[in-house]
């Protein structure tokens, strides 16, 4: 960390800063300029409060020089963490496809559909019951039935299943949900995220629409520092000035997260783009830009669909996809070995 | 609503559609073009999905015509709603003041603040007790004690409380509370805003970092749709590429929310701004542009607040702004007379 | 400036890195911590190219301290510039209104115009002759023709005149124009501001759709870096996420820019909001926020204007408006006395 | 084209309005609603200011339904543009890349790259002359004498060659090139882009930091509204809130602007990423998302370079990502078949 400090600085002031700094353990070292000087801190900076030295009257700027979080940092854990969860994992370095609707609707519905992802590839099932929809006029999901249809086609398809979750009351209904999703809007519901660091079960924590890699990497660490360490990083897109698309999703997240963390990192395409046209190019893109997993809407009558039809892929189309993504991640290993 | 069909529609597809439609007792009109039709939809077009027509197959693009939000729309409720708390009112033409320290920290400290800005000119105060921090690692307010700490503060200063509520499962402490306020990170926690919907008490609900207007009235419309019509919106910053400032206060979002609903519109330019020095300039053109309210934070000692000293104004400076809001105030009133 | 080192840094390269820096008349202080060190560098770092030391391989980042800008900043010329065009003057703590139609169309309508906008308050006209257009299929302006109609409505009029310049090769044509704009679109034309560096005539150089302050200021250096000084600097919306309003005015540059530069600062309600019934509320939280300036749209006949016509007001409305600045204005007067 | 007009509208203006329309050959339907009324308007409204439309005071939006570019439009012209530059095509659904130094430094330097790039798989060199930095005291480009080394580098290579112009005056210069490039700042000085069209030469055209697809695309109408049908649109990276990236590339432009337009669309993964280790992750997922082309900075002296080293590949990178890129190209290919 380095303390910008203000032209003549209170000596007063200054000395109380330095002592406090040193009380922490902070190892302190002074470069002085012509008009302004700095301090350079050596030491465990992660516990001292930015804000507060920013609030100084005798501090101009404070620069913060290591990451703020640690249990997600690559730093602290060089080797990739590999979640598993039953028969599958992620981010052993291959591609895990989750694929499914955005809502359940009917069981009919959910194992049809978890027949034919599992049959083209896929390894987990998605499916919404509690939907954060911006309109209160909207479905809402099928809520508690709609996460017993999910286990219904689990049970048929033996895929896990990945569901949302949206307030921390619902945590009971999800005791036997395989991986439990953190939607874009609650990525910084540090209530919700406290709670889920307190169970033993992968977190999908997707990145919020204006989340910086920084903020999305913090509030993975809120779920790992309560002891969970099993968290899913998911890029869905960002919100920009560009309308023809939902969100503008970031490719770059992809390797810089991989950088940055050693969490599992997986590309929602469907989210991100809104039309169902563009998700084979974007999931293309994603696995050649090393992403863990994929996860992509899928339905068997999109026209008829409770929720996001315009972007759900049909079964058939996604089989296809699915077989071009294996030549994709093909030619990656080829680059690879 | 208006349907831009694709060209040459298929027209079983076209004929099922315009069945359904008359069967919600919508009226359709069609207008031939040489390469697209469009069909114009009259009626109560609000319970219509619009993402399920551009789900299907004939459609290329459906834009809205009418807004989607109705209780918070000002053209179903032309007068501006007011809002009276304890002695105070928010809505009613004049320029309410919310003042008080971003935490709730000691007695001593927020019984201190509240009759300082209570004798500066504030009528409301402000204090949190449950702080949604970007770190875990930060400090995350008193909780419970801070919200008995605020009630104190009130049995002293005789001002009505807000604070910020960040979870469900905390909604008995706020029983005894005047104002709930739902934070900007919190604006599409649905759940939330729904139990919200469903108590007697007014929310100031904050504007989400990247939310469009609509997004945020439709955040109102959970709460009013659940019952509560007391909800004053809050202007607190949008997200932008600019890093100079923590956010971009959006000085138009005044006007335009004015015009597009009734419910009251106050500024936060604190946590837009995130320096104290940027707040007096803020505030005023807050005020001229038509606010009714400002919440502003205010600390005795702001180098030794726990949590966002850098904006906080001090106690004096805070009554020299209040004294200049006073003059524009007044020039305003004068306008329009 | 302070380098960020890399772990263990190649010990030569280091040594180069020191020399190099050391030949450049930079006093070096090193700061070793456990897992990082970091130089302070002190001294004229502005000539240093920061790009240059981020590439190299021992470097992990480096940080500005010093603002990039010299001839901008109020570090080094801390007094208020001034800038006197023919009767009037911008900068000199009064709010200099400038109005006028967005195109110039006829010599009928500027000079009706001008003389009502003079009447009304306004001591400069505006007027476009050279119109960036997104669409080649749009009306371009009158271009020669409109700069020779303006000068006679400055004439007729006794108003100095602002007008657009959009290419180099135009410049022999605006000798006689009072103030030289440079619009968004071309804040970073550097071919044109080193040009207009070359003459004696004051700059409106209005911020980029996504420019930061920090580059504003420094297309405002290229300007002055070349010899003219007279540089004044417009907010005129910043491009965001919201697609109610044209651009979205950011209300903050006001006060935050005048801190760090001590050039005029005026602000475009008009091309911000893209609708005549926002400016208004607008155009006095800019008066409010400490703008030294307006640039008003205003036309005789909005309805047949040949470009902008939803965000032009009409001249009653300008006059209406006028008069309530001026009380917003004395207001702050009164705040200052 | 849609107009909605107010409740209860004038009906004399009602009657002009049509009139109108109806002079310029627009077929008009309307259908009338409860509350509200909307007009239809068939034909070629491409000529229509919808900002005039905006402006009447009987109308409240207007909404277009049909894109506003006709030239650059797939629509009009349903196979691709195949660009032809001496031995090389960009467009015919392989993957053309062009590589080279940010800035020719020397003849040395444009020459020993010039030939490293060419033995690694890349067709054509680029290099810049003239530099539009954001500081006017950083290296502006060797200008005159940067084109002429380019040249030299094309006679020893055999690559045909692009660079950058920044203003009208440079032309002349720019004879003898290949393809000339407009850069992401001058996207929009329109200007530059009226005399690109009346030139028989392709033009690279960068996406400005904060255009839309449409902003884009007009910019092309601009040049092939002159008669100039040879642009070639490149996706560089726009404008967000993230700061660990220079800017954020936005991957779906590549299919979108692809099913838009019949113009190539190639990416700069090099500009947009503004890091060197985040160009190969990059560029493999361009070239998946279905880029037509890579436009990629190499430096045979990243440490060295005087301009943008951080994100210049070394020569013997770029080779290791060239044979990555040819196994992905190798699985589209298959792909498709």
């Amino acid at each position: 960390m380095v303390i910008i400090l203000k032209n003549n600085p209170d000596k007063a002031q200054l000395s109380n800063l330095m002592g406090w700094l040193e009380q922490k353990g902070i190892r302190i070292q002074e470069t002085t300029g012509v008009s302004r000087s700095i301090l350079g801190l050596v030491g465990d900076t992660a516990s001292i409060d930015i804000d507060a030295l920013r609030a100084l009257e005798i501090v101009e700027d404070v620069k913060r020089i290591q990451e703020p979080y640690r249990l997600a940092n690559r730093k602290m854990h060089p080797e990739n963490t590999v979640i598993r969860v039953r028969d599958t994992v992620i981010g052993d370095g291959g591609l895990t496809i989750i694929a499914g609707p955005c809502s359940v609707e009917s069981e009919e519905q959910i194992c049809k559909i978890a027949l034919s992802v599992k049959a083209s590839g896929a390894t987990i099932l998605r499916g919404g019951a509690f939907k954060p929809r911006s309109s209160p006029y909207s479905f809402q999901g099928l809520e508690a039935d709609g996460i017993k249809l999910l286990k219904k086609a689990r049970e048929v398809s033996g895929l896990p299943i990945v569901s949302e979750i949206t307030d921390t009351e619902q945590l009971p209904l999800f005791e036997d949900v395989d991986i439990i999703q953190v939607g874009a809007r609650n990525m910084q519901n540090f209530e919700l995220l406290k709670r889920l660091g307190k169970i033993d079960k992968p977190i999908l924590l997707k990145r919020g629409l204006s989340a910086t890699y920084e903020e999305l990497l913090m509030s993975a660490e809120y779920i790992m520092s309560g002891g969970n360490k099993q968290v899913i990083l998911c890029e869905r897109g960002i919100r920009t000035f560009e309308t023809q698309t939902r969100n503008t999703l970031d490719i770059t997240a992809i390797p810089i997260l991989k950088s940055l963390s050693h969490l599992p990192v997986v590309a929602d395409p469907s989210h991100s783009t809104g039309k169902a046209e563009l998700v084979p190019a974007v999931s293309l893109a994603a696995a050649a830009a090393g992403a863990d997993g994929l996860i992509i809407e899928v339905h068997n009558d999109p026209e008829h669909a409770l929720s996001d039809g315009p972007q759900s892929l049909k079964c058939e189309d996604f089989r296809l996809l699915a077989e071009k993504l294996g030549t994709v991640v093909g030619a990656m290993r080829q680059n690879k070995a």
